[in-house]
């Protein structure tokens, strides 16, 4: 394959106030040098890459990793090509990585992972329901959340990468009573009709969030898995049952007031803080990696799911890195349902997987 | 025994804003009538009463129970002695129950539990540390908390009833490094003299509690048993390590603004709700009733502990049912060290435990 003598690749330039400004916070820089590839590194060229709210604060704070370093390549898990073979790789094998916003990235065979999707579903999909996206919502749903059949289980971000399939596990898998939280009425109806959900709320055209929530889940909520944060966490709280459990995954309302000098939510209440004595309430915090030992078998479940239909993919692909500033703004405008991916080439007729 | 024909008993004649007052929310009436007893219920005559922080919204709000109703003689747990036998109680048997801030009551069998003090232990140590207290600290530290031998524990109220027992188990049983947050010097003394804990924290003369705790806790904190909730639960919060629990026990920093109509405290800053997520924090509400299986293993492991001397009962008792009130408010002012309980009788010599 012939390698271009340069790429184009997106930097973060300074720590963004708000909403990332692309030219001032993300800098598109269209002539950056190809990747150094060292003896031991193999070379990847990128097809799509996985946009994820949680970008946004590694572009201002230490989360559980650094930010992103200022004149950085931006970070993002790709999935991409073989374009120079080593050791477990050959030249055309699909595999996932760190490759970051940009269209070539070279790195150590252990950072690179060989993607298997079955037949039928997108290549794409090894970032979104079989990738990251699916295995966030599989562990915390079922291994933090613990819900049992016929409880009510509560989702924000409900038509988001995450929440979708935490909504259709919940759902199709565990046999719960499942009520999603999106913005507006054409999600609303995804989730009724795509997702087969007992109840949707529309936190953008509802005045009282509370009273909806009581409304669709009436013997309260005893699993509520939260990507929003901010007032939806707080109304959420509420809601809960005894025992109830919170499993914190996100807080995207909040991640745009990174950098403004403003709170980035409301916080919770010291009432509902007492609350959580009375009502036995459990909230808790986690990332995916934290199930590394058990990825194997949850990709497995996952596989079957999907291959059986029980679940679905859903997704929104972009086309194109050029758009990527402009798709990922649209993750906190809630443009996408399902997984939001970049297209950033075409597969090669070698891919081999 | 001669019954008299009237007894004291102390009333909620409303509900109290702010700190409960004598004579307006808490009434002592000296006349106030003597128990019915039915044919199936057994005559009690307190000796001991307990007074815990968590009477305080149970004035105002409803919490895992009802409120007292107005009216009603204030709900507490006490040590009493059999007056009239019937079941399996004999004349003068040592019974916990619900026995209320009042001389006599009566009760149904089922309600009342004998009691079993070890020798050399008062008999009021089965309202505290072998009771209600102990319990509460043994099954919120050790099932809640689940701290492991070198860990560091953090505890607030670390000189009350519940928080000088978390102490003791986590240091001297667990085996961990634990520090307590109390109010004043003397506290602290007793802390660290008394319950030999490596750190103490005066809430009341510390300047800066976080950087107070970073210094006393200078690897973070494991566990954060929280009995004051407000800005201490806050500031634990942000010096929580990766995967650590956080234990609601309790709040009474914020119990007597209830009826204010202010906020009971500052909440919960959304910044630190958010590192939750990336330090992977469980904040979990309990009480003591959830472990009601366990309690029989448990009171045999303190009363072990006690016997062996690995923990010790901390008691501060205040004579006389008539100074009950100015004790209760104590407890908000920190006047007590470890459990505070009211002597309401003495025995008569035919207890026979």
């Amino acid at each position: 394959m012939q390698l271009p003598p340069s790429q184009l690749r997106v930097m973060l330039a300074q720590r963004p106030t708000g909403i990332p400004q692309e030219g001032k916070d993300l800098v598109f820089e269209a002539g950056a040098a190809m990747p150094t590839v060292k003896d031991d590194h193999v070379l990847v060229r990128n097809l799509y890459m996985s946009l994820d709210p949680a970008m946004r604060p590694q572009m201002s704070i230490r989360t559980y990793v650094d930010p992103v370093p200022l004149g950085g390549t931006m970070r993002a898990l790709t999935v991409g090509e073989v374009v120079r073979s080593i050791g477990q790789f050959s030249s055309g094998d699909l595999v996932i990585g760190p490759g970051g916003w940009q269209e070539y990235y070279s790195a150590r065979p252990r950072e690179l992972q060989l993607v298997a999707v079955p037949e039928g579903v997108p290549v794409n999909a090894a970032l979104g329901i079989l990738g990251g996206t699916g295995l966030t919502a599989y562990f915390g749903l079922l291994k933090v959340g613990m819900p049992k059949e016929g409880e009510t289980v509560l989702v924000s971000g409900a038509a988001g990468a995450t929440g979708n399939v935490v909504c259709q596990i919940a759902k199709k898998i565990v046999g719960c009573r499942v009520v999603g939280i999106a913005g507006g009425p054409e999600k609303c109806r995804f989730l009724i009709n795509e997702l087969g959900l007992d109840g949707a709320i529309d936190y953008k055209n509802e005045a009282d969030l509370n009273a909806a929530i009581r409304k669709e889940c009436p013997k309260g909520v005893d699993v509520y898995f939260d990507n929003v944060g901010g007032d939806q966490l707080n109304q959420a709280l509420r809601r809960m049952r005894t025992f109830g459990r919170i499993i914190l995954c996100g807080a995207i309302s909040g991640y745009n007031k990174l950098g403004t000098g403003e709170a980035v939510g409301p916080g919770i209440p010291s009432e509902y803080v007492a609350s959580m004595v009375s009502s036995r309430i459990r909230m808790q915090g986690f990332i995916v990696t934290d199930f590394l030992n058990e990825v194997p078998s949850a990709i497995s479940e996952l596989t079957n799911w999907l291959q059986t239909g029980k679940i679905k993919n859903t997704e929104t692909v972009v086309d194109g890195l050029a758009n990527a500033g402009k798709a990922f703004r649209g993750l906190f405008e809630g443009s996408n349902t399902g997984k939001l991916t970049v297209k950033i080439a075409e597969p090669s007729v070698r891919s081999r997987l």
